[in-house]
């Protein structure tokens, strides 16, 4: 019932997802009869598609904490609970970024050894894509939380892209290592001890260049890069519609080339390399942004199968458990 | 001296307003032998163009606070100390930022008044350009320092774009007021209670969108933001390229929308807009980035002649001489 979209959106792209591959079932949770009445109207009907009813459901304007307390029958914090309780293997939700995250952290908690989990995003480069790492969660964070970022992140995209030795960078204003504030110089060593393949701290001109796979920095810069980005595309894209309406001559011009552009638009779309894992927690949770139309939420719940598919949660959870506490402890 | 194509681009830059606009003269300060071989080879004499001879240069890899102490005859160091003893109405520079912005503070000091001073580079919106403030000054910031910055920055648009009341927008994570850490909620109520045309928070994608003119952020996130847009401008006219030269037909398409294409770029060119002043110091300053060419450089000295023909700077002066000063004290 999440997002500007829901839940015609939301069904809609589940039902495509479930024509494009088999192997997966899909529980939704809410409104029974508006989402008996898409599916009705669709025409689809299938065992692989159940609904869990419930009538409340998370809007925008909730405060995420009271969310928690007050809304535990909404369909998102449903959802957590039957994640909890092992009643699906992966939870998607298009809702509330902020009561997802506070929900995800009261209702699943943190691995152990997770000090803060953190959302991760994908973002188009030069060569592919790259995750941005914490895309949102913790505005303000500490050495060890970048340590953590990074090694995340690099499970993430190692199971996700096969990268083998996933390269990590530290967004900086600077490529020193002397850089920025004390905070991010103890984050810097911290990597350079680490077994990481760490490539020192990346500008913001290096992320889309695509130095590294896994951009790590706090969640406020974060979030304000991802926003600009979407805003970036939009800006240029716009722009550039306005150029090819501006005489005959170049309406002509962007009818020659307009498969092209299209692929390339498709190629840097978000829509459709969608969904952001929010890693560090028990259980895999995928975000999926407010805006979401049914394209977006067939390609998340095809990666949502995808991440199932893969032993990445619980190579995380490995990850932490080897890692000495009390340096974690000693940062604190 | 400064900059990565210093000092051919610097001189022939120079060479190029002079050309264009009377009612200005420039001295060059720097290696006499180098610049008069540039001037000669361009067949260039002029009353207008004269020159402060200094073997001394500040490098890229020059640490900012040593530069200020060791390096006094460097051609930075004396462009500071000539602007300081009234030799000239506006210091222009592409060297080392650090060092710029230590020298600013150190040998020209802060306006009375400003707790911090901060750069305010210009970024091209769907309605023309904002300013970003700060650009890469003051890595974290008390809330006082953010209502300096849209103060500053509305007197600095109010004179460059006759702005008559810029709009004032607060960098952070959600619309909501109160949203991001405490320092921005203070930051955030300060300008509530302001005279400035304050309009509220805005997020990322907010800031192309063009919803204020006066961008208000940290230096961190300010740096981060501005390198990031150089970098996905340079991404996209990139892929654009490679989309043109797939095929024949695509190279047609584009030959024909060349012209169009081509002045849409110059439309959102920073080294056609370029020069970010340093505001709140006892000086005006205007940097211009490292690899600034022919054209950044005229087009920043043409700038820095419209900023002195202004009166911006007194303007500043006399917002801070008013503002209580026991105010700044409390929160500090």
């Amino acid at each position: 019932m999440g997002g500007d979209n829901a839940p015609e959106a939301i069904v809609t792209g589940c039902i495509d997802a479930l024509k494009e591959k088999e192997g997966f079932d899909i529980l939704l949770i809410g409104n029974s009869d508006k989402i008996n009445e898409i599916l009705k109207k669709q025409g689809f009907q299938s065992e692989r598609l159940k609904i869990e009813h419930t009538d409340e459901v998370v809007t925008g304007d909730d405060i995420p904490t009271k969310v928690v307390k007050q809304k535990k029958n909404s369909s998102m914090m449903l959802g957590f609970q039957m994640l909890k309780d092992k009643k699906g293997d992966v939870f998607v939700s298009a809702g509330n970024t902020g009561a997802l995250l506070t929900g995800a952290l009261f209702i699943l908690g943190r691995l152990e050894g997770v000090d803060r989990p953190a959302l991760a995003p994908l973002i188009p480069t030069k060569n592919g894509w790259c995750t941005l790492i914490d895309g949102g969660m913790n505005p303000s964070c500490k050495p060890v939380n970048y340590l953590q970022f990074g090694i995340m992140g690099s499970i993430y995209m190692k199971n996700m892209f096969n990268i083998e030795n996933p390269r990590v960078g530290l967004v900086n204003v600077g490529s020193e290592h002397a850089k920025g504030n004390e905070v991010l110089k103890q984050a810097y060593s911290m990597f350079e001890k680490s077994d990481l393949n760490f490539v020192g701290n990346i500008e913001g001109n290096d992320i889309l260049e695509g130095k590294a796979d896994v951009v790590v920095t706090d969640g406020f810069t974060g979030n304000v890069l991802l926003k600009f980005l979407e805003g970036a595309a939009s800006f240029m894209f716009g722009m550039l519609t306005s150029v090819y309406k501006k005489s005959l001559k170049n309406k002509v011009s962007a009818m020659m080339i307009k498969g092209d552009l299209k692929k390339f638009k498709r190629s840097i779309d978000p829509d459709l390399n969608g969904g952001a894992p929010i890693l560090g927690i028990n259980g895999l949770v995928l975000k999926s942004h407010g805006s979401s139309n049914a394209k977006t939420i067939r390609t998340v719940i095809l990666k949502a199968f995808d991440l199932a598919s893969t032993s990445y949660q619980k190579q995380i959870g490995e990850a932490f458990e080897k890692m000495e506490v009390e340096k974690i402890d000693n940062d604190e």
